[in-house]
Order: structure tokens, then sequence, then C-alpha cells
């Protein structure tokens, strides 16, 4: 299995609505079949129908509209970015559930759901290299659990 | 805001558990500082502790297991494919919820959740063009919901 992931769903309860959030936030989206697709990155995240999601997952959805478990991020350029996304996803219908301020990794974030609950970290993390199209490189952490490289 | 995702953050039960899933579906991570990290694409794949993300994101955790209105899923290159890594993910300890079939919109996919009850599409679709690298681009849908371009 390749490492990467090609899509990310949110089901969502109205999806005029939830297209429209994302739009406030400046991003583009297309509707087609009822479902949303917008480019992100190398990627697509698609909004659906809650209900549609877990019916076509083969998934009882037990309605509760609370934390999944998932949180999705945008790493920022700067202080200054986190700021300004969060207080625009505020002005576009977010709820702020963790101002921006700093973490505990050194960096700078803030924390919002959209109208359906799922849960968004912008942040500045200087830890993280960011290209300047804005891909991300995992550092190499040193981690003691991976093979040790062979000798050259 | 850029149309990008840099992280995404599966909150998990047991931090070994999931590394252990996801490299057996043959990925590498690193876990740091009670983290795992994971090269996907041009972005990372962060499993940590379920509690420590609701708590980080300032929201309470109704520690509800089941679905939370996202699906994550990975586009691959053949039918043969889908069949395939459902297998793997099968074998490393997913649970299969939708056998590999047909879709309504023309594709081969299937679904499975993951130990923490994440859910992950492997879709077969030829619709959506592909990069070697894995890329995915969103087909232009004739969205009558978009602007309209200015002619020449």
């Amino acid at each position: 299995m390749e490492q990467r992931i090609s899509l990310v769903t949110l089901g969502v309860r109205d999806l005029a609505r939830a297209r429209r959030f994302y739009e406030r936030l400046g991003w583009t989206g297309q509707t087609v079949s009822g479902t949303v697709f917008v480019q992100v990155g190398a990627m697509a995240l698609v909004l659906w129908g809650r209900e549609e999601l877990a019916r076509d997952a083969g998934i009882v959805d037990a309605q509760t509209d609370g934390f999944g478990g998932v949180a999705l991020a945008q790493n920022v350029r700067s202080r200054t970015d986190v700021d300004d996304i969060v207080e625009a996803a505020l002005e576009a219908g977010a709820t702020v559930t963790r101002p921006p301020g700093e973490t505990f990794y050194g960096g700078y974030a803030g924390y919002f759901t959209d109208p359906d609950g799922h849960v968004w970290e912008i942040a500045h993390n200087p830890g993280f290299p960011m290209g300047e199209d804005g891909a991300i490189t995992v550092p190499d952490f040193g981690d003691a659990d991976q093979a040790p490289d062979l000798p050259a």
C-alpha cells in the first residue's frame, strides 16, 4: 500500500452550508451528484451527506455529532497566518475550540470546528519543513524504533 | 487560506497497536514524544492518543468509538490493487465493512476500519486522473454553481 491519502471525505448534514463555509474561507469546490469536490494540494477534500457516506462505507452511524477522533491540520507560514485564518473561520461560522496560542512543541496554533463539528488545527510549526507549494516533510526524528541505517 | 491539508491526525486508543497496523500495511512511521508521524505524499498522517488530541483541540470527547463522519480514501491503479489492499488490511487486523465491489460511479472499491474504527476506502476510480506519484486531480465537472469563465 503506497504511503499516501487521495481523498478526505467529511460527512455533512447540509451540503450547501458546508460548501458555503469552505468557500467563505476562500476555497473553490465543484458540486456533482450531491457531492462537493475541492482540490487540496495533490488530494481532494470531499463533502458528502453523512448518511450517504455511512451507507456507502457499510457502517452504522450512531448519529452522535461529537468528536470522531480525527483532526485535519493546515500548517501555515507565520503566526499571523494562524490568527488570520482562525479569525476568518470564526466569521465563516466555525466554532473556535482553542484560540491561537503557544503549543507544547514550540509552535503556535489554534483549533476550530466546521459547521458539522469536523476539527481543524491551523498551526505554525517551525520544526516541520514546508515547501513553496505547501508540501510537508516529516523531519528525521531519529526514531529508536526504526531499523538503523546500514553502514555505507 | 490555501487549498491544502498538511496533516490528518487519527486519535487512537493504543499507539503501539495503531503503528503496528499501518506498518503491517507496509507503511513506515516514526514515534516521537508519544506520537507517530507517517509521511503520506506531501502530507503527514499522525497517530496520537485520542484523549490527548481532544484535550489539545479543546474538545470534549464523548468517548463514543463509532463513526465520526470522516473517511479517508486511497485511490489505486487497478481493481486488483483494491482487492489486494483490502485483503492485506484484513490480515493486519482491519474490519472490512464493505467488501470490494462495483461502485455507483463506475469504479470499484472496498472499505475497512482500522483498529480504532477510522474509516478507509480503497478505490479504483477511472474518472479521477492520478499522476505517477499518486497525486489526484479533481476533474472539471462543469459545476453549474461555479462562476462562469469570462470570455477571452
